[in-house]
């Protein structure tokens, strides 16, 4: 029975999410290497497993320990290489395929000097969100760079990832299909100036908007889509996903109703939320919405039960007096958090519908 | 050697905050009752120890179960209560002085009939902040629940509770006086209605901001600042505290530097300073400020070098040409936080800036 703040997945959507993007990988012929930074669960892991999946991406060296200790044995580690932990770069590297991102000489020469083992090589390019990377017109920087990889004892030159994160700035399908092209078309011309004198260089993209939303992959070699396993009203208010789509909802305990002003108190607030908000185009800023409860799992979203506020531990909820009159305290409300990332990131255990706790990587 | 995202207490300005509040209830002659959601460590609450504090405030029962084992005995859970946890509740009311906050007829009457251990209840009065608590002209409801506590087996009516958390709202220190001067008003007044019934009611208040700014509460019982332990940049920008008192850090690895647009990419990002702002005078939303690193510790602030932007794991931090210049890739910067209680939270370790690793709750 539900006490806490409760982080729950729905196992029939959270595998049908996997089930979908496995499926377009595979109708694209494109290597599929999901983002494992959303779940961090090798139960969840394992779930990806069953769908055929053997490469992954992880967003920390950490991340990739812990993944390697459940048996997966090629990882992409999409996160500028940090040069610090270069020993467990190269613990890591004695027994997987690891693939590390570079965005500048000084890494690529911190790397030389102390790698004991061989890791293949990313160079990040930056398509448009202007966080990481390199801009895909420095040719000059791009092409010294490549030539000391190759040189390099250790290192191969593999191929040029991006991520388009500027998809999330997207309201609209359209918008979407707009930055997914624009992104692609500027990583696979980079390739191609490239292609004669490294005639196996990769293409690796992936956010889950466009990997939602498009269809067609096949310019590309690689998708490394990651929200997409939990959704979230983030990933539903750009049009990545449809509301039941979402597999991930935090159960919350009543603990103050205050009918006059409309509002309920939950025990859940920004410790199991995160403060991610959405600019809901009803309902202005938010930081989740409830949804029906039906027992293990969770239905439709409730209308206008909206959470508006959150501290530390405490969150607000806004409802209709037709609503709070069927609360009590004591009771547990379900809400589908803005950001799944960043909420499960806040548990280290996640309830599965069935009843099930699994474990995930803690810090 | 700093490899990732690290949180370093500095002690000796850890110690000389809890040393000043100490002092500042002794001089009031009233309770301090520090709350430990901040740091929730066991041995930072051992500093608290050296200064002669044996009693506390937590925001969860976990947060109290977790305590308790440190051998705190009297320990005050300052959130409303959550009638789920009872069992909790019960099993330290067994061990421990087990002070519980009440808003409603429903959570007492819950609590009734399933206490069978003794517990000390305080009634949460809204101050203004209108978050949680009952308004203090409800005088019918709020004296039904004190008859509801007066008759009950279990419980032992013993005082107001009240939090003016509206005084993060303020930017300077005189409005924060006046939040303090209406919220200790309103408290006092509604004790002193009660007082002939109940003659030994007490008035607990205390935010960080008024318990810093304010010199005379001796019109209260006990005052439970929590944040005071660590400061950040948000009660910097209240003018609860001055930089050099700050006592935590960052330690983030530099991973990218775009020296074009004066940016900086650091290991850093949601899951280490959390999303909480603060919309600063000269450089508006920012998530933190970088300081001088003077090996272990830290000093000044760094002229105009700020967290910008954050994301899962990365964070940019915007910086002058002259800063840029002399910041390598696997450099550390130490970066101060926008709100230190949900930056520690993301934590499991901290480090000190004597070298030693201390643990704290985990979730």
């Amino acid at each position: 029975m539900i006490q806490t703040p409760t982080l729950i997945i729905d196992e029939d959507k959270c595998r049908a999410n996997i089930r979908a993007m496995a499926e377009k990988a595979r109708r694209n012929d494109v290597i599929f290497r999901p983002h494992f930074k959303t779940h961090q669960s090798h139960e969840i892991g394992s779930w990806f497993k069953d769908e055929g999946v053997d490469r992954i991406t992880t967003s920390s060296l950490t991340m990739a320990a812990y993944f390697s200790k459940a048996g997966w044995k090629d990882i992409t580690v999409a996160f500028p290489a940090n040069i610090l932990e270069i020993e467990l770069i190269n613990q890591l590297a004695q027994s997987i395929v690891l693939n590390i991102v570079v965005e500048s000489l000084e890494t690529i020469h911190g790397l030389d000097n102390n790698l004991k083992e061989n890791i293949n090589i990313y160079i990040k390019l930056d398509l448009g969100y202007h966080r990481t990377g390199i801009a895909p017109e420095k040719e000059e920087l791009i092409s010294e760079m490549m030539e000391a990889i190759d040189v390099s004892q250790h290192m191969t030159m593999k191929g040029f990832l991006g991520h388009a994160g500027h998809s999330y700035a997207a309201t609209n399908q359209s918008e979407v299909a707009r930055v997914h092209c624009e992104s692609t078309r500027l990583i696979v011309e980079t390739r191609n100036k490239y292609v004669e004198q490294f005639p196996n260089l990769l293409v690796s993209v992936g956010d889950t908007p466009t990997c939602s939303v498009i269809e067609d992959f096949r310019m590309v070699d690689e998708i490394r889509p990651g929200n997409f396993v939990f959704y979230d009203l983030t990933q539903m208010h750009i049009g990545s996903c449809t509301a039941p789509q979402i597999a991930v909802a935090l159960a919350c305990p009543v603990v103050a109703i205050h009918a006059q002003r409309n509002e309920i108190i939950i025990y859940g607030g920004g410790v199991h939320f995160s403060k991610d908000t959405l600019d809901h185009r009803e309902y202005g800023n938010i930081f989740g919405l409830a949804a029906e409860d039906n027992g293990e799992s969770w239905g439709d979203l409730l209308d206008n039960v909206v959470l508006r506020k959150i501290s530390q531990e405490h969150g607000t909820i806004q409802a209709p007096s037709s609503y709070i009159d069927l609360i009590n305290v004591g009771d547990v409300i379900k809400i589908l958090p803005v950001h799944s990332c960043m909420a499960a990131d806040l548990f280290s255990t996640y309830h599965l519908s069935s009843g099930k706790v699994i474990s995930r990587l803690t810090h």
